[in-house]
């Protein structure tokens, strides 16, 4: 065992070494010059300097992170959405009734928008729909094999490669400052764990987000967890601070999210003794990516753009702060 | 930051060689060698041996441990429950209809076997009782200035000291071979959250257990968060697979418990893919701490005796594997 351990240690000193020279060059190289990116570098940098009046132990360097808009793009609409109609569509000849019944009758016609007019409560109906009486195995395969083959309309790409190169630095970043990302998303939790890891370096139990009731079985003698219908976390708005106690139990010192969804995980986040970090990602960059904000339907961001100065929250300029946006663009 | 690195990594790599000494020599020493714990060690030796066909990487190496019985004495009732007997005494004045209705009116009588006569539902009424309407920091710091002077009526020791040394052992051991070990208790999620870390070394991120509903509020312009009366997660028997999927999204390879209350846990973990571990702590020693299973009011153990075998799960005997059952105890 000895000489496995021994190696290992060599490797993390490596790694620890690389990561170092990394971050002596530039540990945010696709992020511009500029407040927001001097903003991070400070607050971490005064987070972990042993005995600054800041300092925080490792433990506590909790940071937390939306996922729609945030780490990946959320535009047309939600990618769990392409995801839930493309089931609908699946499941429909099973289901009859949804012919004459909202939102399914939308899906089924294709008509995205009628199907989205109904908002979170549309959505989460047809996530009920689409995701119950499954078990968590199944799930967990479908969302697998879906990703494996399904396209973003705009770009032709695999949805996974749609994530911001600029969060993928700032996770590693932070992580090689001993801090434990996690996502706190209003996204369905089990549609994210499967990709995760490999996509964010993110582990499943990390991962925070809408949630589902389930139920242990045994079929055949053999234990299965199934999918409910019912909701027992809708991780949104005020939900977001209640996922953050319920699955992580601290508080945590940094915050990042782009929408009004995120305003009260920010506003908990960044209301905690000693030093806080808020940030909100701004969809400015309407050639490289999608440009909305106070009027949009989904992301809308008002509330956040308003209280953000008097909140010391730093809000990036995807357009001006951002070098690519994804990864294929990095320079 | 480079110098903080590599001293932090050369710190690791003494700490690696340090448990690697502790291992070579005996990784579990208040256990008596026997088939108990050879099977842990076997376990352990073959999942993380690289190259072996039982191998697990290291994300996957889970472990979950039931607390109540199994991580610490649960007589001559559950902790949590003196707990909320102390607090319910502290509430009375504020709920005269107490008087009358049961289970409060025997707590009050300081009746304990009465209050108990209506089982994990009566805990659970009393739980709520004795929870909702505060903040949860006003719920840790109750937890913690109790513990700071509440003390075992038997032992006179403070509660915390009422852990089980070879399960200290086994928890380092665990995390010494790249596990991360979680609780997944039937106790209160946020009664063990403020305590965990010091004294499991568990940090209130892998504390999973039974949880109310938690409410996001504003108080006089400060964020909050509210505990409620309902339950959303009874965190014991079927509801153990349930809390492992909601808070950890991944089938442990290994579980611990004591009693039937843990049976679909084992049942979960063990019926997995790959190598797996079971193990119940049998309470077979009434000189050193106490002896129950099939007719016990609490931690109740009839049907994991009976399918222990069959399950291939080890079945740990108090009396005869441990040398000391208390850390104060220890050779």
């Amino acid at each position: 065992m000895k000489t496995k351990h021994l190696l290992s240690t060599a490797l993390l000193g490596a790694l620890i070494f690389t990561s170092d020279i990394a971050r002596a060059a530039d540990p945010l190289p696709s992020w511009n010059d500029g407040t927001a990116k001097k903003s991070i570098t400070t607050f971490v940098e005064k987070v972990t300097k042993p005995g600054s009046p800041d300092f925080v132990p490792i433990p506590e360097r909790i940071a937390t992170f939306d996922n729609d808009g945030t780490l990946w793009t959320e535009q047309p609409m939600y990618f769990q959405a392409f995801f839930i109609f493309d089931r609908i569509k699946a499941l429909a000849p099973q289901h009859p009734e949804w012919k004459d019944k909202e939102p399914f009758a939308s899906v089924l016609k294709g008509d995205v928008k009628a199907a989205l007019a109904g908002g979170e409560k549309a959505v989460a109906a047809l996530m009920a729909a689409a995701h119950s009486g499954m078990t968590t195995e199944e799930f967990e395969k479908s969302v697998t094999d879906w990703l494996a083959t399904a396209k973003h309309p705009k770009t032709g790409r695999p949805f996974t490669e749609m994530v911001y190169q600029p969060m993928l630095e700032l996770l590693a970043y932070l992580r090689a400052n001993g801090f434990r990302t996690f996502i706190v998303s209003g996204g369905g939790i089990e549609f994210m764990r499967p990709w995760t890891e490999r996509v964010y370096g993110i582990p499943p139990e990390q991962v925070v987000g809408s949630s589902g009731g389930l139920k242990y079985e045994l079929h055949d003698g053999k234990p299965v967890i199934v999918k409910l219908p019912e909701v027992v976390l809708n991780d949104d708005k005020e939900g977001k601070p209640v996922g953050i106690q319920r699955h992580i139990g601290r508080r945590p010192i940094a915050a990042f999210g782009n929408s009004d969804g995120d305003f009260q995980m920010l506003e908990w986040t960044t209301s905690g003794k000693g030093a806080r970090f808020g940030m909100i990602v701004h969809h400015t960059d309407a050639a490289r990516e999608w440009a909305y904000d106070r009027e949009s339907h989904i992301g809308q961001l008002d509330k956040g753009l308003k209280e953000a100065a008097a909140k010391g929250w730093t809000i990036v300029s995807m357009k001006d702060d951002w070098k690519a946006i994804h990864p294929q663009e990095k320079k």
